[in-house]
C-alpha cells in the first residue's frame, strides 16, 4: 500500500539543496523522492534496516546499480570505513553523476554521508533514516563525519542529503532503548524551537511511547520543521545552529565519559539538558513550570543509565568541545520553553557542578 | 631583505574566499597575507621544502604552535595520513579557528588542503606552493585530495586555501626535473586562456629554464591569473573548469600506466598535449604555427621519458577518467592559442591513436 502525500519540509536551496519528505509508508514510493543525477543509485545499507532496504530495492530495481552493507556501530565510523566504502562504490564504476542512499541510524547517515562528501570530490546522496535519533538530527543538516581516537566526528564534512525520507514505519523494528533515546533529540527540537509542538508532544508522550502513528508523525515533522529553520539560517554553524546543541556541551562529556557504548547518544543528551535546566533557571530565568514539563518527558522517556558524575572525571572532555573557540564554550539555556540562547560566559566549573545534582525525577 | 608589494590575484570570493599573492621574496612578509581566524597557526612542511618552513616559522614565531612534517612522496596522499596529521593537530589542541599553512608541492597542499577541509568540518587552511606544479596548478582554485587505489584523487574535497602565496625565491632547491615538469601546467593555462602571455613564455622560455626572476615571475603570475579566471567562473567543474584538463585526459592515462613516480604529472600532461594538439589539428582546425609553437616549448622544457604508447595497455585507464559522466569523455581541444574549448565526441579510440603517433619534436 503507497502513501498519502507526504510532507515536504525544504533544509536548504541550493546550492546545497536538501529537502526532507515526512510520511508515513512513503519508502514505497521512494523512486519519487530520491534523487540521483544519472537516475542510478548505490545502496549502502545497515542489516538491522534490511526491511527499509528491502523495500528499496523492490522499488528502485536495475537503478540500484551496487549495493553495500554498513556495519551500524559506532565503531565503524573511520576513515577505514570510508575507504571501505569507496572501495565497492569505485569497484562498481560508481561515477561523479550517480548518488548514494544511506539506509540506517545515524552512524550509517554519518559515515555514508562523509563519503559522499569525499567520493570523487562529492556525489549526491540521500537519506534513509530508520531510527529516531537518525529521523530527528543525524540525518537532518548536513553534518557528516567520522570519528577520531580523540573525539566523535571530528573528521567531518557539511554535505547535505538531496532528499531525506522519514518514514514513521521504518522505525518498527527499533529497539525501544534506541526508540526512545532517540526520541530525547526530538522533543529538544520542540523545547528550543516550538513551544506549541512541546505541549502537544508533551501531552501525547504515552502514545508516542506506543509507537502510535498520528502523534509520532507530529513530533517527527515538527522536528524537522524547528531544525530545518534553523540550519537553514546557519548551515556552518556559525551562530544559531549552535541552539540545537541544547544539552550537548556536558552531553558530549558525559557519553565520552561513559566510553562508547556506554550511554547512547540521546541518554548522555538527556542528562546534559537535566544539568541545563539547572543552568537555566538560576541564570536565563527559566520558569519552574518549564523545567517541570521538560523533566516529565525525560522521566517518562527513561529511565536512562546513571551517568559519571565526578567532576575530575568529566572536566577534561569537557574541555575537548568541538565548538570550543579561542573565547570558550558556547553554553545554550533555555530561558522559557521553545527559545533557547546562546551563552558564552557560562564556566565549565559551572557545567560541573550541574553535573553532580542534575536529576530526572 | 622584504619584497615589493607583491601582485594580488583574487581567486574566489566569499564565502570560499581565496586570494594568490606573487612575488619574488613575499614569504619573508608572510605574516601580511597568511589567514588564520584566531591568528594562531598548524604548520604542515614537507622537509624538502624547510628553507620556505624556515622562513615562515621565524616570520610567525609563537603565532606557529605547532609543527608537522609531511613526506612529500605520492604514496603518501593517502587516507591513514589524514588521520596522521589529524592526530598531530588535535593534539597540539587545534581549534576550528585556528588555521593550517602548507608548505610544498602539490603533494603537500593536496593532502595538507583535503586534512583541513574535513578536520573538525573544516578549518582555514593557506597554501604555501614550493614547486612550479603548486604554483602554476595544485595550490590554486580549490582542489584538494588523496588517492585511492583505483586513481589518483578520487577522494578529495573542494576546500579553497584563504591565501596562496606564490614566491619564485622558493623554487631555488627545487630539482630541475620538477622545474621543468611543473613549468608544462603554467604553460598549458598561457595556450587555453591567454595568447599574449603564451607568446611572452614561449619567447622567453631559455630564461625561464636558466631561472631568471623577470621572465619566470611573468609566467607564473599569467598563469595564476588564467586558472583563477577559469576557477572563478565555475568553482565545482560543471563546465568550464574542465578546459585546465587540456593535455589531461590521456595524461591521466598515460602517468596510470606508467605507475606512481614513472612519469611525472606535467611530463604525462605534455605527451597529453601532444596527442591533443594531433586531435585538435583535426577536429578543431588548429593552425600548424599554433601547434609548432606549442611543440617547440614543451621540447624545450624536455627531454621527457618514452610515454605508454600500446593502446591495448592504456585503454583501461582511460576508461577510468574521474571526470568521466553518463555523457563519456570530456575532451579538451584547441583550435587557436589561448583558446581551448571542451568536445565531448572524441572516441577514447581517437586518444589512443593520437597516442600512437604523438611526438614532442
Amino acid at each position: 500500500m503507497n502513501a498519502a502525500a507526504p510532507e515536504r519540509i525544504p533544509i536548504f536551496g541550493p546550492p546545497a539543496e536538501s529537502t526532507a519528505w515526512v510520511g508515513p509508508g512513503i519508502l514505497a514510493d521512494a523512486d519519487r523522492y530520491l534523487v540521483s543525477p544519472s537516475g542510478r543509485f548505490l545502496l549502502a545499507a545497515a542489516p538491522s534496516a534490511e526491511p527499509s532496504a528491502a523495500i528499496l530495492r523492490r522499488v528502485l530495481g536495475a537503478r540500484c546499480v551496487a549495493e553495500v552493507a554498513i556495519d551500524d556501530a559506532e565503531a565503524s565510523k573511520s576513515l577505514a570505513s570510508v575507504e571501505a566504502i569507496a572501495d565497492a562504490a569505485l569497484a562498481a564504476g560508481l561515477r561523479r553523476d550517480d548518488a548514494v542512499v544511506a539506509v540506517g541510524g545515524g552512524v550509517v547517515t554519518d559515515l555514508v554521508g562523509f563519503t559522499a562528501a569525499v567520493l570523487l570530490r562529492g556525489v549526491a546522496w540521500n537519506a534513509v533514516p530508520t531510527t529516531t535519533a537518525g529521523m530527528a538530527d543525524a540525518a537532518i543538516g548536513g553534518k557528516t563525519g567520522v570519528n577520531h581516537r580523540l573525539g566523535k566526528n571530528l573528521l567531518g564534512a557539511f554535505h547535505p542529503p538531496t532528499a531525506v525520507l522519514v518514514d514513521p514505519r521504518a522505525l518498527e523494528t527499533l529497539p525501544d532503548r534506541d526508540y526512545r533515546a532517540g526520541l530525547v533529540e526530538a522533543y529538544k527540537d520542540a523545547w528550543i524551537g516550538d513551544a506549541a509542538l512541546a505541549a502537544r508532544a508533551g501531552a501525547a508522550l504515552p502514545g508516542i511511547l506506543a509507537r502510535r502513528e498520528a502523534p509520532l508523525l507530529d513530533l517527527l515533522a515538527g522536528s524537522v520543521r524547528v531544525k530545518a529553520a534553523i540550519v537553514a539560517a546557519d548551515p556552518r554553524e556559525g551562530d544559531r545552529r549552535r541552539l540545537l546543541n541544547f544539552g550537548h556541551t556536558l552531553g558530549h562529556a558525559l557519553e565520552a565519559a561513559a566510553g562508547w557504548g556506554g550511554l547512547r547518544h540521546g541518554e548522555a543528551v538527556a542528562w546534559g539538558i537535566a544539568a541545563a535546566l539547572e543552568i537555566s533557571r538560576r541564570r536565563a530565568g527559566l520558569p519552574d513550570a518549564d523545567a517541570r514539563a521538560v523533566r516529565g518527558v525525560l522521566a517518562g522517556l527513561g529511565p536512562f543509565p546513571e551517568p559519571e558524575r565526578d567532576a575530575a572525571k568529566l572536566r577534561g572532555f569537557l574541555a575537548r568541545d568541538k565548538k570550543a573557540t579561542a573565547r570558550g564554550l558556547a553554553s545554550i539555556l533555555l530561558p522559557r520553553l521553545g527559545a533557547a540562547v546562546v551563552d558564552e560566559n557560562v564556566p565549565s566549573e559551572e557545567w560541573l557542578d550541574a553535573a553532580a545534582i542534575m536529576s530526572l525525577s
